[in-house]
């Protein structure tokens, strides 16, 4: 019983951090420098709809607010505090908000244990030590916590997206939690809770991750770590989550050099790499190794249905492609099965000729077949009992040379809207999801509108939940861990 | 002696087909419709200096040019022919042009043994017969050849760069050579010639990576093969070939599906993935898996100097991507050696504090550090014996929220000339490459800007001859295959 009672002591404390009614930040420049002041143009930019007190210890004022002196001269009660005073102030600080009864505090500042200085040592024990009095910590030497819901942002995140979605990601680096969140808001990944924790003096990874297997907002978890506190415990709770939400892990610093990097970044004890290797395979954890791997991977976990893929069609103009599409389907432990011949002779009556073919891959013979007929296809091929899922491989920009000869704009020669309805028809006829491929080979200075076109019609696409990818590989490798997953849950 | 003067009289031939003082178009419609009549236009444009004749039976006129009958009835020599005509009229065609005494031809048309049909396969046996009694063919079902130096291009290549380099590719995918050939003109990549063979008939893979080995003005071959027809023969090429000029190979089709997309795509034989990977490393070629790793590759290849590159400095803003820069390099065989003492302290004396270190990776703490200062940090790193090459990592996209409140363009807000500047600087004095990775992170509709900002950093710096890269894993794999390729040679 005690346990139980613990436990929902938790989950009530991070629930009111990471949906303050208000927040008080400490250490706003009355002149607007620092990242007090940023913080708090970011949180009103973003939406917070909660009380925000600015501290200084000078006073006077700061975007029409008067700065409260101190913690203790704010009337009532504080949910969430934000601390981004010089390093060597910081314990006071927090002492201040832990005698006032707040909750939580996030801590921005930098210059503790990954200073590799005895200061720096010395003063993150002492935020541990105020911590394990009763108020929970973020960071040091993090970025904070970003909530769409509740109204939160990371620190250099005034243009966050403002749409809650089913992903939480935890990240020991900062810049790590601010570039995938902006990865997010235009790759398809929307956010229930990212946090930023950086050297973790308090609350982080295996608590948070603990949390997050409970949270009922989230539904898929993408984690950057460089270093646990107690692998043991952690790798029981990963297990646990696992077993419930998929977790993909993108653990830094498995090299030597890279040890060395985590030791001045975020002080964190590595670990060995195989170990690490095989035990997030036990846990079924999914590994990446870089930012953009975790991205794809979040982006089809989060859009895909949750499902085993073993059967691939992949549809798009030009032979090559479909030959890529097959060897980089095999190096995944994907296939391209044969399509039954009654179902390639139906695809075959509307595919141009000659050129194409329709054994699977299906090559279409050129990238400007009209989505009427690509959408035969794929209707066509997805009845095949060995396809459970297709692929469609756009090559947009040959509309450039035909949208010049009408004298148009590319976007208005470009039958994208036609695309996505087709593509959705699809999906919903067939019961089988159909993933976009939006490669851009035209990248000079001077093709800028196809660039817009290529944004515009992934935003479409993500906007109907069809997962859009670059490359095809990418595409590939982020269906095989979403089957894999499923398969060995 | 035999074997001399063929060789001297065949690259006589193979001078002719690429430089042609003339070319017949076969197969042009006075409608505009067609290969013939867009190869027609796409001639002009990319500025052929030569004089072109247009061939239709009907004869009538195209873009203000009367056509010819048949090729009988142009005067004089012709040094080259484009064959656009439906396939059962190919045979026809060609042999016309072979009497007349035509050098070369590139056959565009498709439906040939690639279709699989009888009919397919005989007309191509009969194009093979007629070259066999004198004329060269490229083709069919190709693109044809892109040679920016005479102004020879590809089929849909009316935009492709009249800037000739030192690359060659050869691809019997017509979709793979164009695709390319795009990617080149903004990836840094220069090309001497580009030919796309197709089902190769006649000239072929061999054949023309022999010819490639002799090439004065290549100095970096690419290939992208199906299947090669004579294994033993194409090897001992390759190898006498690698050990003068990097061969980059993407070998298509080496998965049991992608064999089978390859023999609808062009009815090559594929191989076995064991033998053909074994024999490629015993060429000393280097093996990508895929268009964008044969692109990076590619450049890496024309702009590194051919050296070997063991130890790395990887410099940039944030911790995390100096972790990631450490896993990632070792995986690809580099090292990231831990600087001097004396130099990482004179590193740390310019870097702004807390939050950066400069024991390699070189963390700069943030990512406005002004370029003077970057400037600094690499051309000490550099003075390091163990550093052989420099990657600095440029989060531009961090100067928007700057030059927002600085209210100007996020071109204006940054210093990417600085930057540009400042690596030739670093390049100059310490006689060791740099190398830019600029991801790009932020790809909403709204930040077009950023984009745009990106390419033409992207431009200055290749301009001056710095590689640049989007993601850090692949610069490192470009670096790590430059220098295992000279360590083995």
């Amino acid at each position: 019983m005690t346990c139980e009672t613990e436990e929902i002591y938790e989950v009530s404390d991070l629930e009111r951090i990471f949906n303050p009614g208000n927040i008080a930040i400490i250490g706003v420049s009355a002149k607007g420098f620092g990242f007090g002041s940023g913080m708090f143009l970011s949180l009103l930019s973003v939406g917070f709809k909660g009380k925000i007190y600015p501290v200084n210890p000078k006073g006077g004022e700061f975007a029409g607010m008067t700065m409260y002196k101190n913690v203790d001269e704010i009337p009532g009660e504080i949910d969430f505090a934000i601390i981004a005073v010089p390093a060597r102030l910081v314990p006071g600080a927090l002492e201040a908000c832990r005698r006032k009864g707040v909750t939580g505090a996030e801590i921005l500042t930098a210059g503790f244990k990954e200073s590799g200085l005895p200061e720096g040592v010395a003063l993150e024990e002492e935020i541990r030590r105020i911590a394990n009095k009763g108020i929970r910590v973020i960071g040091p030497n993090c970025f904070g916590i970003y909530c769409p819901k509740s109204g939160l942002t990371l620190l250099p995140g005034p243009d966050l997206s403002r749409d809650s979605g089913p992903v939480a990601f935890l990240s020991q680096s900062g810049g790590m939690a601010i570039d995938f969140a902006h990865i997010g808001k235009w790759a398809g990944i929307k956010f229930s809770k990212v946090v930023s924790f950086g050297n973790g003096a308090d609350l982080r990874e295996t608590e948070l991750l603990e949390y997050l297997g409970r949270d009922p907002e989230t539904r898929v978890i993408s984690m950057y770590i460089e270093g646990v506190e107690d692998g043991k415990e952690f790798f029981k709770i990963l297990k646990d989550v696992a077993s419930k939400k998929p977790v993909i892990v993108y653990k830094g610093g498995l090299s030597d050099a890279g040890h060395r990097a985590v030791e001045s970044h975020t002080a964190s004890l590595g670990g060995n790499k195989v170990i690490w290797e095989s035990v997030l395979r036990q846990c079924n954890a999914i590994q990446v190794g870089d930012l953009w791997e975790m991205a794809q991977t979040t982006m089809a976990f989060s859009l895909l249905p949750e499902k085993v893929y073993e059967g691939i069609a992949v549809a798009g103009g030009g032979g090559a492609l479909g030959v890529s599409a097959c060897d980089a389907a095999e190096g995944f432990g994907l296939a391209l099965p044969r399509l039954e011949k009654r179902i390639s002779d139906k695809i075959m009556e509307v595919l141009p000729k000659p050129g194409s073919s329709a054994a699977n891959p299906i090559d279409v013979a050129n990238p400007l077949v009209p989505p009427n007929v690509l959408g035969e296809a794929l209707l066509n091929a997805g009845e095949d009992k060995k396809i459970d899922i297709q692929i469609l491989i756009s090559l947009l920009h040959h509309y450039k040379p035909l949208a010049m000869g009408m004298g148009v704009a590319v976007k208005e020669a470009t039958p994208y809207n036609e695309l996505v309805t087709m593509a959705k028809e699809v999906v919903d006829t067939t019961g089988k999801p159909v993933v976009l491929v939006l490669p851009n080979y035209k990248q000079e200075m001077e093709y800028m509108d196809i660039e817009e076109l290529m944004r515009e019609t992934r935003r479409v696409f993500l906007d109907k939940g069809i997962p859009v990818f670059g490359e095809l590989k990418d595409a590939l490798r982020a269906i095989a861990r979403v089957s894999n997953y499923y398969a060995r849950k």
